[in-house]
């Protein structure tokens, strides 16, 4: 590569996962760009100051924020990760950035993994597992999903997912979002957020996928766990931070409520001293919903064909809406669907 | 009730089930026939020479093959299941009574019981729960239901309702059947019973939900068994009989399957002694994925409306075809279908 060239081809600095964990296939061959790969937060200090973009590809990671002041050039942050929390700090908000997330690539298997953990209650697995365990026959009855109530707290792409999923089973699916509506082609109903008790108290089930921002900080607090019926379970796929633990458990441990699973928390991993842990309603999992086998292959391609628009001045896709802290969702857009969504039978 | 109207009033038998478990809201009020009901063989052969109408509500029972010679005026036997193999003996399939059954009743119930295992598989939920109780945080990739291949064994109604749920997933499901066919609503494909290894071959997950009867006894053996991948995980909510035990858990125990969930025994309940209690690719649960809270009122709703149409001289539901041991499946008809099945979004 000439001078010149080098000059004129983007860089972009990809900021490394825990243990250097890099995107599989970065850089490709050829490449639209050159890139420079940082394991921590000095290599980020000093290779910033040149890079175009950046990509940090662990979602968590707090180390652009403390290197920010470097960033003179740079023109567009991308976050393998579909929650963007962790990045929303003031300068980068305030600015002229472009920030994308991943979103779509998770929406399936997180929506698989809800109707997994709504059809193990429904089914009473985890009592089979450990009936199994002590060898003992003991026939149940068990629950149907037919005709329960689900509610979704946060009706984007992945939202829209497990809506779809639930509907198929014969459960009425209605959302809270930003805005009231009844002609949303995913919900028999979207309340808006100021109707979220109200909504609440009429569900059997409750999923949530709302982004972590400001007005969702704590969203689940005592007032809505106590709208809840004593019969709801609460599935939290979001992040932690949506939820005030300490009600919730509060909640579970008087039987407040029927139960939870709980894939997010706010603090990860999950302290061993936690009474999650071991309470016998609940369901903890280690932030895997959306993780699929082949995800990171599927991140480092979505940022790749995002890297190819970027690069040729066509639109990128999945542009971060950073006073709202997330990608608004456009019902029925094309990215919010499976490629294969159409085919007969789904 | 006058002399007279005791004559041309039908009596129904009604054959208990065990501890004197009789159906709901029988007889219901008024009744188009009287009832009588039996708790055991010596009560059955009381009874049974007055009775017009047998209603098996243990489907397991084998007390009316004992009162047989005592059958003097019955018409018409209805059994409280979906498999009728534990009543077809010689003289009833020889002679003219009808015989009627539960189709329909567990056919949404079974599908997600079907999913709910396959999810269980997918997202790694035993080891989630195992985790859980030993308080570690393990992160895994988990796989997806999406793009899968499933085989269901006996496309009746329930193969039909597992599949259409099944297909909601993004999964590509094939049935093996009587007849080989490409023209079928439910299924990409079915398959004859020749090609029953070949199909099984092409499996990710296969269901068994074909009824017991002599050619299907055993049909799962050491050939087909060793037919499938050995990435293959089987689901049994038939009969017992219709997998050789033994080759399965031979297979199982040297990983030449991935994994079985077995909701039916050749002896059940299932022995203490057996090994699949204890084998850790194995999900024993005891004959239950379609017992639904409220199934026994369902069960006896279905025959109370059998009743009203055999008073009334109308054509019966669910006539069981006793040379082939069930009631032959068309595709698309409406009681293989849930009522709601057109509703918008399933």
């Amino acid at each position: 590569m000439t001078a010149d060239a080098t000059q004129s081809t983007p860089l972009v600095l990809v900021v490394e996962g825990s243990g250097g964990d890099r995107p599989p296939g970065v850089p490709p061959e050829p490449s639209p760009a050159r890139f420079a790969f940082a394991a921590g937060l000095s290599d980020v200090r000093r290779l910033l100051p040149e890079a175009d973009v950046a990509l940090l590809w662990d979602f968590r990671s707090g180390v652009l924020r403390d290197a920010w002041p470097a960033a003179n050039r740079l023109r567009w942050v991308h976050i393998a990760g579909a929650g963007v929390d962790a990045t929303m700090f003031p300068e980068l908000v305030a600015g002229d950035i472009v920030l994308t997330n991943a979103r779509g690539v998770f929406d399936h298997g997180m929506a698989e993994y809800a109707l997994a953990l709504l059809l193990a209650w429904a089914k009473d697995v985890p009592r089979t597992l450990a009936l199994q365990a002590e060898r003992v026959w003991q026939h149940r009855r068990t629950d149907t999903l037919d005709g329960k109530r689900l509610v979704v707290v946060g009706p984007g792409s992945i939202g829209r997912a497990v809506a779809r999923l639930a509907a198929s089973f014969g459960m009425h699916v209605s959302a809270v979002g930003r805005r009231a509506r009844e002609d949303d082609p995913d919900f028999e109903r979207v309340h808006g957020g100021g109707d979220l008790r109200r909504a609440l108290a009429d569900a059997d089930y409750i999923v949530l996928t709302v982004p972590l921002t400001p007005s969702s900080r704590e969203l689940i607090g005592p007032d809505e766990i106590a709208a809840m019926a004593p019969t709801a379970r609460l599935v939290n796929l979001a992040r932690g931070g949506v939820i005030d633990e300490d009600a919730l458990i509060e909640a579970l441990a008087e039987g407040r409520i029927a139960g939870a699973a709980l894939d997010v928390f706010c603090d990860e991993p999950l302290d061993r001293a936690s009474p999650l842990w071991r309470m016998p309603n609940v369901i903890v999992s280690p932030h895997m919903s959306g993780d699929l086998l082949g995800y990171q292959e599927a991140l480092a391609r979505q940022f790749l064909d995002n890297l190819d628009r970027w690069v040729s001045g066509r639109p990128l896709r999945n542009v971060v809406d950073k006073r709202l802290g997330f990608v608004p969702s456009e019902a029925g857009t094309p990215s919010a669907r499976r490629p294969d969504a159409g085919r007969p039978g789904t």
